[in-house]
């Protein structure tokens, strides 16, 4: 048996607990040294890594290409968006002084009060003013439309309560912003990146999600229009995962941003700004990870497959040794991403249960009997089964179950999100649902004032508007006034 | 005949205005609102992306792993390193505020005076202080050696005199921070990445460079050596392309960094760093282009081939794209990258010259009389060499040719810098030579005294003393005293 070296906190017991563990036992990401930053260790870079890589397909295939622009932004662009500055000047880290000077005894520096910045700089909580002031000069007539750019950057935003990939200071993202000679254009264009999210989040990650639309308080700070996809937890609470703004012509208002038409006539540009982070680091671990520690789709997973030598003398590991060597390449044969574990200063338990905890897919152990026998054990970490098999044909049994573990992965977290997902009439019922941790369908009667109500009584917010959805006209469920159709309900992180 | 609608300044009028017209006129870079800062466009960054791309594999070859490191460095780090900070403290970015807020009435935003961190936070110029804190907490045993860790960021130094690409207050870089048990290990690893560089150098940019150790003068703040490679340009300037750094102990002495050996024994860290940046973009333009624009070598273009038609009719127009579909076709399965222009707003004339601007390294064009004849335009951007094939077998021949075109840059810069390379041993020799523009190898003393002497008389500075050359004695260029070897000499960006 597995011996638990590294025991993590059992989810039933403390959940929140549980996560941390798992971030820092898995050697996914620790707390920096400056307040709310974190750092990201090799193996959870990998994993993030591996999103960025297939995002970035996805956006190319689109049709959008990649830039850079700078990451300190003028005070002053700020102010331009009048909702912008509301919602980001609060929490920003502001460049004052561009100089250091030692002490005069040089036994410490300190900032050179001589160099001080005319107009402070903000780092970016967010590009839409630096690039729309950029956009103002690339963008003429028609012609030039629609630009579609991405990056992927760092960006920052000073947060009080931070939780590691879920909520930091700093944290890394795509902002993709594209600009369009028709609202109908950018409209669609909105909606096109909430379907490459859904569609990552979904084929990729395993995870299921509710696509849909923001309500006016919840929106991006300047979007007309913000589309999410919300995924479900396994407390019950949603993460919201991905979101894709309609930003109408606020920018290009606040930016003098216009170009020729093909009718002669100059007219404003149309806006679209969307965005996935290292907050997807979080939804993923939540969303399948077990009391064991990490469990990872084989689709992002940086190992597929570990192989682990089982043996009590040089000789036994040498023959296990020789056996491994075509396997691994009949498995790399199948495009399948091996390590073979055969570090001699770590017992097979150990190497078990550190390989459980990083979420590696598929485990396979030999011994001396199975030298004999020509069989192999093989683990699938997500429902910890194993099976002794021949290994005869390994390449493709594994390439097999790695499928099937990615399918039952998704199909594990849409079953679990089905069992919470509830449509409540009754106040009583939608309180006990939403504390309970779970999706709720309920009626809103379309105000904020609601909204604000129902959060302060319940902690509860409306997460979304479901897209597709049919109209079922309603009451309510707080103020019994008319409802249009049903809103998703929950905690949120 | 191609009309030069975005003409540039010539190499031979003004050198440094050509640079600047290419990096404009090609779409790579712009200045962005913040001073010194820059806005790196779509063209522009596909080049670096397939740079980071390819060294990122070198990287991984070697056993790197990718992290990332938090941006900000609380300003205490900085002086834990006492060459470190001196050589850093004077151009930073300094974080003294963390939120804004409105002015009374609401017209602006000012800085919060209330939000005033305890701390000041500096944006990192490079990273070895927070790595180094963080790498205390990573190393106990010899097990955890070496670490070899890389991040791809930005980073900051406040310039006061910018040029794209070359010096940028803010740039794009991989920092490299490998922790290893010996100082043999260490100085094999830095080596190891110089190596790693000069061969991405030369095969993929097809820059030659001058491998070699750097004076103390010229040492990054904290390494015991710096080691470097060195290009020339078309002005026989010499650029800095990439340095790798054996630090000694120096970063594990100051944040205390120790090990149990198999020993048993507590022994200090030793240390490696090692980085390339945006500024390859501008070595890359310097080396390789004209006076029609940018050239680029295969390696590394975004776009191999630009196939352009040539019709006065929609039906000619119509001939030739369903002649040119299976020629795509063709070229994509021998792997090369191909854009079929057939835009109708645009005359030829103007595509044949805006694809010299961005360096395509190959330009097909066919006409009605191609059409009728089974033949194709091919011309070669790096000679501007034309030649009229059949356009059976047209997928070999310009892999072919793309071959050649990456081997002849190679060779063409190759025979530049040895033609512009001298051996001297007199001093107004020595003068003229450097004046002019070009590598000399030339004696040197040894001192810092005569090489900052060097410097003043005649502005060129060590660029290294190269790695693998004989020794040979002989007397200082200018003081006449004794020395041991010829280091290389030369004006540099």
């Amino acid at each position: 048996m597995a011996k638990k070296i590294k025991a993590i906190t059992p989810r039933s017991e403390n959940y929140s607990q549980w996560y941390n563990d798992i971030v820092l036992k898995a050697d996914l990401a620790e707390n920096a040294a400056v307040r709310g930053c974190m750092v990201i260790k090799p193996y959870g870079f990998a994993i993030w890594e591996r999103m960025k890589e297939l995002l970035d397909k996805s956006f190319k295939e689109t049709g959008v290409s990649n830039a850079y622009f700078p990451l300190l932004i003028p005070k002053s662009f700020l102010s331009r968006e009048a909702e912008h500055v509301k919602g980001f000047a609060k929490e920003c880290a502001v460049v004052t002084h561009y100089r250091l000077k030692a002490t005069e005894d040089e036994s410490a520096v300190v900032v050179d009060p001589e160099a001080k910045l005319d107009e402070e700089l903000i780092i970016r909580p967010t590009s839409e003013t630096v690039i729309w002031n950029t956009y103002k000069n690339w963008i003429h007539s028609w012609r030039d439309l629609p630009l579609l750019c991405n990056q992927w950057c760092n960006v920052m935003r000073w947060e009080m309560r931070t939780r590691l990939f879920l909520r930091t200071s700093e944290f890394l993202w795509q902002e993709g912003h594209t600009a369009h000679a028709t609202e109908e254009e950018a409209q669609e264009r909105a909606r096109q990146m909430l379907r490459v999210y859904a569609d990552f989040a979904e084929k990729k990650m395993a995870m299921p999600v509710i696509r849909g639309v923001k309500t006016p308080t919840e929106r991006f700070a300047g979007a007309i229009d913000t589309y999410t996809i919300e995924a479900m937890m396994q407390d019950g609470k949603a993460l919201q995962s991905g979101t894709s703004h309609f930003l109408g012509q606020n920018f290009a208002k606040a930016f003098n941003v216009t170009f020729a038409d093909k009718d002669g006539e100059e007219k404003l540009v149309w806006a679209t700004s969307w965005g996935v982070s290292t907050r997807l680091m979080g939804a993923l671990i939540m969303t399948h990870s077990d009391d064991n520690g990490l469990v990872l789709p084989p689709a992002l997973a940086p190992i597929d497959v570990v192989i682990i030598p089982i043996y009590k003398s040089d000789e036994e590991r040498a023959q296990i040794s020789e056996l491994v060597e075509p396997l691994i390449k009949e498995l790399r044969d199948h495009d399948i991403k091996v390590k073979y574990d055969d570090a001699d200063n770590k017992k097979p338990g150990w190497k078990f249960s550190e390989y459980e905890m990083k979420g590696v897919p598929v485990r396979l152990a030999l011994g001396p009997r199975d030298v004999e026998e020509g069989t192999i054990e093989v683990m699938r970490r997500d429902t910890l089964e194993k099976e002794t098999v021949p290994y005869e044909g390994i390449g493709k049994r594994v390439e097999e179950l790695l499928d099937q573990i990615q399918e039952n992965l998704y199909q594990r977290a849409l079953d679990f999100r089905t069992e919470h997902t509830y449509s409540c009439d009754d106040w009583d019922d939608f309180c006990e649902k939403v504390e309970a941790g779970g999706f709720v369908m309920a009626h809103w009667d379309g105000t904020a004032e609601t909204e604000e109500r129902i959060k302060e009584l319940t902690k509860a917010t409306i997460r979304c508007i479901p897209l597709g959805q049919p109209d079922e006209p309603g009451k309510d469920i707080l103020t019994g006034k008319p409802s249009e159709r049903r809103v998703l309900f929950a905690c949120s992180y």
